[in-house]
């Protein structure tokens, strides 16, 4: 950092959900409270609420995990940090889903940022793009493999696993949760596709909005035939003349879409003077996610130096 | 540009190579240069070195024809306007990939800017998100398919065409140039494969540098087995362990490059901490240019306000 981006950060301040919190203005020993997090040390001191107010930092990097019904106690967390005059990067999807106008207002207000790349396929640079390379042009319609889990499943059963034998499989790896309802029936795709609409396209959406259709609609029987028609069908998160949905569809083999296999995600928008620009990237992953806290926190340092 | 970026630009000069010079301190009209250049009209004036040396703008938009051996005239445009301490944007392959080192610390002296986002995919936004977004990781790898004309071959070739009737077509449609064989060979591709190396990976190369195999190795033979064995051709520009090559390569159809078809351009960056991330788009068109150049002017305008 300090050779390729001219800066270094200092962290003065952790909260985390077992352990409690450290704090000191002078700087962590990173090494040291990862060992000792690592060897079950109980910190004490304030809740992550108490930490916020407690601290003196310039930036509040928030990773608890969401919850996609309130957006707390991320929301939270982000509200008071912006109030105090902190910059605030999150990898946690509910903020900027369901808060985003007034997170960015509050940010906006105090000349701060409110960045949060890891809530969208984790550190793959999807809204750093469209804020930046792509902000010259109007785009118009937005298409995405946005979950992993249901991507995971239609390649499985493209290769000839049943539903119910890649699901096990899934949930073996990791890639599954032990309750995958939410990730099949589109929920955990719209919390992701309302990001996308309220920041990159200007909507006012909540998750409830976006129309759904579970990715188990799609039958063996159809992606049989989807296979001998040279199409292949893909959990679709779609935006598009207004309208958000997450559906089964069906895909031509030379989509872009088309090709993404696995638990890999990718997105598609659809601009006025380019066409079509697809990123395809991890999407998950506990690395990745760190480092969509560490992009989010150089583009801070570029714009605020 | 008002509204969404709080910034207009005033066009000061054109220099065309057919009409002559435009100059107007206070700015010029461009919908009755454009009307005056389309009724054949005749400026008369500077030449572009003329023109460089005599206006006052902050930024050269440099777009003239490439030529990929001496990266002349564009090289010159580009130094005699950093040496007046103007911004430069360029579109012309040549300045990136023979003097990029040269020109990029003429700007850094003069601290000035020197983009080219229109050298490589057009406006695919491919330089500003290795630039910004994965800034924070190491670049291991990349891997592209960045001439047009040779994905349009292969493409049409795995449809069932042969090789000479392909290249008819493309040529009918304008894809491929009449004398086709600086992208057969792969020289385009690697031209454009130095800038990526020289520019993104810290690398010293010149075309000439570049390993290169024509894509009229890959007989119809070969495209029939291979989509027989589930995989697919592709003349395949990469860096990797130090080496540059332009070659037929053989990918698995799961591969986020196979699925790249027609005159489509991708770029797949093996990362530190990502894994594999890949950007899809136009690489070439009028207006995909432009908008390479649109987007670097807000580059600029978001670094130096």
């Amino acid at each position: 950092l300090r050779a390729e981006h001219d800066t270094t950060f200092l962290v003065t301040a952790i909260s985390d959900r077992v352990a409690g919190s450290l704090l000191d203005a002078d700087g962590l020993d990173l090494e040291q409270a990862l060992a000792g997090r690592a060897a079950g040390e109980r910190w004490g001191g304030h809740d992550a609420a108490g930490v916020i107010g407690a601290c003196a930092a310039d930036v509040l990097c928030e990773a608890t995990p969401t919850d996609v019904r309130t957006g707390e106690p991320a929301a939270g967390h982000c509200r008071a940090a912006l109030h105090r005059g902190m910059h605030v990067v999150t990898t946690n999807k509910g903020p900027p889903a369901l808060h985003h106008a007034e997170l960015a207002a509050l940010a906006s207000e105090h000349g701060r940022s409110f960045l949060f790349e890891g809530a969208v396929m984790s550190g793959t640079p999807l809204l750093s793009t469209l804020r930046a390379g792509l902000s010259g042009t109007r785009l118009q319609s937005i298409s995405g493999i946005l979950n992993g889990t249901t991507n995971h499943l239609l390649t499985a059963q493209e290769a000839g696993r049943t539903f119910d034998d890649a699901l096990g499989e899934a949930q073996r790896l990791g890639i599954a949760e032990s309750d995958p309802s939410a990730d099949v029936a589109g929920l955990d795709a719209a919390a992701k596709l309302t990001i996308l609409a309220n920041v990159v396209m200007g909507m006012n959406l909540t998750p409830a909005d976006v129309e759904r259709r579970p990715v188990s609609d799609v039958t063996t029987a159809d992606i049989e035939a989807a296979r001998a028609g040279g199409k292949r069908w893909r959990h679709l998160a779609e935006l598009r003349d207004g309208r958000a949905s997450v559906l089964p569809r069906l895909l031509d083999a030379s989509h872009p879409l088309a090709g993404v296999h696995g638990a890999v995600k990718a997105v598609t928008v659809g601009t006025a003077h380019l066409g079509d620009v697809t990123i395809v990237g991890p999407g998950a992953g506990r690395v990745e996610t760190a480092f969509a806290v560490l992009a989010d926190l150089l583009e801070i340092h570029r714009a605020y130096g």
